[in-house]
């Protein structure tokens, strides 16, 4: 397999994964829902659109959910740089590789940058929300799973090489990575933070969000949040887990929002900031390391995902292969 | 429903659930297993035997394994009695309802009276064993799940209403139960010590143990016996969980160990001292109640269990329904 | 030192340790604490009495809270007994004892005896009090310290060993306890439920409450209440811990309230049901084993406690010699 | 006060801080202390030199023990660069700056240049470290307090605005600081790596090294850290905490190690990757926000620290007027 070098002295400073927008169906039960189960703070609520951060969080938003009907889709993830003349290097960046770039006006962020990566996941960035208070010690209004910060993002994507290319490009560096037995990549862990994603993506059709991530406080708040799920009514909606991560090693679980998308609790990554930090190599056919206890994910948990509003999909080349929970049951039997 | 009345005047003291012997093929791998992953202290080796014990027991054992070629089983399961002249009540007690009952030298064990109940299940009971160190501030030693002490064990018996007679007749309260929708018992949960459970009593194909029972310290100790089980390389022996029960509401894990006696791991319970404590109904046709979140078991949970040593299985007359893992993954397909 | 006999066959079924009764100068900022910091559950309050439980009690009180100026005193402690008729058994054994007790009315509990120790401390007996629902599994509202149930009360008094001929003749059994360097009793921690203690008795100026105790879930409740005091600027009310007791194994945290009622919260004992089990001796000068780490108690704690109302106090015969944080610091100037 | 300016392209990139070199008297000693209680992983024991590292760390050490008669001392602090040209910036950049700096070899490092800051403390920087294998999942190696990652050093240095100038000017952040009533700075939380702090550089006689601090799972590995110390009678050397800090927001506990160095464990931060993240300003007389609940620290914490090898001690302009546990006992006497 080619692993994409890091370019060290990137076009521009991307600091991380900074947020996403979702459409729903009912505000109502999705301010429920990310409030009493995840724990997030509602920063404010305005019209058809929802500002959500973590606990630990002073940017305005990581999550805004937009009433909308039809098909519940994402409109567009969300990236940090740190300047904001970082911004116009970025449009310069984007410009001469030939992808079309625009300044938008977006409400309570800076000045903000719209492109869409060669496979079409439509992204933004920014280099600065307004400052909101820090709830972290605000212990009093905790809840479910005390949601602290957003983590990252995982892509479904056609062309894992190609989105490799693409991001790596822009100075993220490879933490992980996964490959099939004829050694297609399957799967890119990159970041930009120093741990070990801001960025997870996956080979499936796409472009498709799978989930974002926030981070727990431990291991007690994230079964807490499935334990609030279940007092609430949502107990259904813990798709998978709580399990462990083989790669990332992270201890996780699954939702799904009353919409079916997905969101991820975890607790905290180890840092990769080093640069001898190599590239991990994970064969996704193994079993005792992808998955070191329990059970696999049922199927819907690769197979279902978050469309991109407008975007076609479009198939991979190559298929995934992933053990599933019903080939498991059946190998059992 | 009929639900048997307690007896508030025993014809006997019996304190609690005591202890299981199962035979095991290699006494090396179990000893592995249970000390490394469950967190058992191991109080004495001598031949074919290993005696096993939680980290806050003083009792001499909690656990025996017996090296035996053939077809694991459990040889009998042990309960306490207060004082050592509530044997010779027991005895007279049984005698009288015409149930073969014998004293017998058990090594490291107080006279030990042998019994079994009307579905065959072999009893033993004891009213003392001698006394070691509780490890239970030398943290120091803890290892993976820290197993703290022997709390209850879960049958498989052919008429749970006739066992309830049984165990009831014995002083036994009733905490929790389960009914089918035409109103045949399908589980009781009876208590001694105070809390849910001394005795899990299914319907099913019995006689047979389902499994064991250990507390454990917190959420942190019962993730962390799952970590040591995946990085020790027996990561597919987590069966089931982490998750939350509806009845008795602890959160638990089940593992099958080397032979495929299944051990849960729990935390603590409630209290059931009251007189006033009503027994509580369930109904297991109600998933939000019975399965707070996450996936039902595995069929393998429901079907598998340890049989114990010569005693023949008999049918149960009302067909157990459970909500497995394939007929959810069905249900959603 | 002499060290009481238990008997095994004890005038009447005591079950546990059951509530306490304060008064308190303000009900509402009484109610904001005992339920935002340490987590308790209002059942009812009425007029000028409010009635709190832990999130697993299903009795109707285990704290009442009686509004009255004057200095904060306790009215009350309470103990259960198993079933109606044993009260009749404790009238005729107080009675017998010339201790002179009374049936009395009290609002939502059975048929309840008032009686005093010989030491004066004031003590009810009740078999059952109206259920209300468990909390337990109603996640979504847990708060602060998430207390579970009521588990104990550490008294001073004035004469240890008097304290205990007269608890251990009501059937309480000796768990551990502590002599000075002359082997005068200066602790007995006493218990009925089958764990270290339903009430702790320690040798100083008395009868007066020292504490009541609540059981907790884990470390990360126990933490959170310090936490919640903390945000909600109560955080000069943690006056001890966290820290490890010796005695008794239980992590613990000691809250003042807001009339200087001292509570505590710990996580779970170990059990104490086996015949065998003697009751483990305390040397208080080894600070090794009575302080495991972290620093002594302030003197406050060991000199402040409630005292009950109407009662003269009696001082000990035996001066106690705590190793306070004081003398700490100075042995170490 | 004057709030040094922070200057975003720094001179050469700096990462983390990376590593400490303690001299010890019995590296026995200092082995078992740092394995059992912090649960420190041994990289390597070469002669009288002991590496050791975190259980998430793939470097070769992050904590240095040398054998050496005579006080205990630290003998150098380490930073890491980005990459090895960096190394060649920084030459240039402390030459230019008057500070005599040198390349040396030092075993198990990358090319790695020496240098003093302006204030005396000798610091050490290097691009990398031989790979080792990340413990990370290995749960059944886990000892203690799991320490996972060396994050940061505290500094006690005569000018704290001295320092400051100096290390804003390499590139590092302020997150958080404290002020006296008269607005001299006594505090400067500095960071690099996007959490609160790489360097916590304080008022008071020095160069001298506070602590190290490494990070842990969660709250119950800290107790874990604590009841380890306590069962192999290291409890004495717990010595503040376990608390909560105000400034930096993390759960900690304070050891002091046989040799008498200080290492802090504490559980994880919050990010400051964003550039809109002001410096948070701390009041250190207003204890609800400095202290959140609990006591202060004792004198010892405030007065006691570790000197580097050879290098003379200056008096701070500004004396400290510390929270001591003296001070708040003798206010509440």
């Amino acid at each position: 397999m080619r692993i994409p070098a890091t370019v060290h002295t990137p076009p521009f400073n991307i600091t991380r994964a900074s947020h996403a927008v979702w459409s729903v169906a009912d505000l109502d039960a999705s301010e429920a829902f990310y409030t009493q189960v995840l724990g997030l703070v509602v920063t404010a609520r305005e019209g058809d659109r929802l500002y959500l951060r973590g606990v630990e969080e002073v940017c305005h938003h990581s999550l805004v959910l937009a009433r909308r009907a039809g098909k519940p889709v994402c409109d567009r993830i969300g990236l940090r740089v740190y300047q904001d003349d970082d911004l116009d290097r970025a449009f310069e960046h984007f410009s001469k590789a030939g992808l079309p770039c625009a300044f938008v006006e977006v409400p309570h962020q800076g000045r903000t940058l719209h492109v869409s990566d060669p496979l079409g996941t439509p992204l933004e960035f920014c280099a600065s929300m307004p400052l909101v208070e820090r709830q972290l010690t605000q212990f009093h209004t905790y809840r479910g799973g005390c949601a602290q910060r957003f983590d990252h993002y995982q892509l479904l994507l056609p062309d894992v090489a190609a989105a490799g290319d693409f991001y790596m490009g822009l100075g993220f560096r490879l933490s992980e990575y996964m490959v099939d037995a004829s050694e297609n990549p399957m799967a890119f862990f990159i970041q930009r933070k120093g741990n070990p994603h801001d960025i997870a993506i996956m080979n499936g059709p796409g472009p498709r969000i799978h989930h974002v991530a926030y981070t727990t406080v431990d291991v007690h708040t994230l079964i807490q949040a499935c334990d609030v799920a279940g007092s609430l009514g949502h107990g259904r909606k813990v798709e998978r887990g709580p399990g462990r991560h083989g790669p990332g090693h992270a201890l996780f679980v699954y939702f799904r929002d009353p919409d079916g998308h997905r969101v991820e609790l975890f607790n905290t990554h180890y840092l990769t900031l080093d640069i001898e930090n190599a590239p991990v190599r994970w064969d996704p056919s193994n079993i005792h390391r992808n998955l070191p206890w329990g059970l696999p994910a049922q199927r819907a948990w690769f197979e279902e995902a978050t469309e991109f509003a407008g975007v076609p999909l479009a198939a991979p080349s190559v298929k995934p292969n992933p053990l599933t929970l019903e080939r498991f049951l059946m190998e059992r039997a």
